[in-house]
């Protein structure tokens, strides 16, 4: 499938801003991996498809977890968490892409994980930073972003965990094994 | 063993301050016990084992967790987190404390876990609240303790987590798994 293709496939999916947002990844995706050495095709397809679930609803998106490997705890925190991992699913099975690199960025690009790829860090990044997002702390990991993927994308992390833990909505495990990933590959120098 | 007994070990493992310490964790343990239903003499009785281990070597402390079913996690995190769940297993090798409600206090003292027992919550939070502790949040923490012990522990979470996010120090599993749970008992409405 040509990247037109799939960029016409993801606008019927989305709302317009959302479908402008996605496009503005894909911006940021190419900018991100062409400075930090990541596969610049691969990065564009993960973008391009990222948010393709957005728009399902939380009865068919729930339904998937349960009936598929998604960790179940995908449903139990729910809301917009949903739509990443759904998302790889169903851009597999929906829409026949199988890049595993591809599907894993699409699946972790919310949450974050622990030791994620290049790729995978590089797209989480992007949809964190693309030029259309504002909150605050976001010039910091902008300005990150420009210097240390991994520090660019702790900073984020923590932003996110520190946002959540004032509104006291529950965090998902996958962010926060990939805040103390980060957190401890820098503590001992592993970055 | 008789309070005094165990008082009197107690004190022989630990510095001078941190042995005032464990009396006032004592003191609000009963209190908090009293106030929220708890079992007095086991609360006392956790509070007293509470920082049994506080000064054996890290060396000492990391063997044991290997050597033992406690959680890898401890040795990888390591500090300041150790001296629980290894004192868990101290007071019951080395003392014979075998009340199970009690060793589990002593364990999940510092970190909390996902669904912590009525006296697991008193000992957690005493130790957090007692009168010689000094630090940013604290008061509102006391305050709460005064009414909800649940919203208190989350509280005390919150702010924990909040102070090792921006020291950017890796954060325990069973302290994240602690706040998932209250903040989405809340949520629920489950309290």
């Amino acid at each position: 499938m040509s990247e037109n293709e799939a960029l016409e496939i993801v606008k019927q999916e989305l709302k317009p801003p959302r479908y402008a947002h996605t496009l503005r990844v894909v911006e940021e995706s190419e900018t991100l991996a062409k400075r930090f050495g990541a596969n610049v095709e691969k990065a564009r397809e993960a973008a391009i498809w990222h948010d393709y679930a957005k728009y399902r609803s939380l009865e068919e998106m729930t339904k998937i977890v349960y009936e598929t490997d998604i960790d179940d705890s995908f449903a139990e925190i729910g809301g917009e968490l949903l739509h990443a991992p759904v998302g790889s699913y169903l851009v597999k099975t929906e829409q026949g892409i199988c890049d595993e690199d591809v599907l894993k960025a699409i699946r972790s690009h919310t949450t974050g994980r622990k030791d994620m790829s290049l790729l995978e860090k590089v797209v989480f990044l992007a949809d964190y930073i693309e030029p259309g997002r504002s909150f605050p702390g976001l010039q910091a990991v902008r300005e990150e972003a420009e210097r240390d993927l991994d520090e660019a994308c702790l900073l984020s992390i923590k932003n996110t965990i520190t946002f959540l833990v004032n509104k006291q909505q529950p965090i998902h495990p996958d962010t926060f094994h990939a805040y103390n990933d980060f957190a401890l590959r820098k503590l001992k120098g592993r970055n």
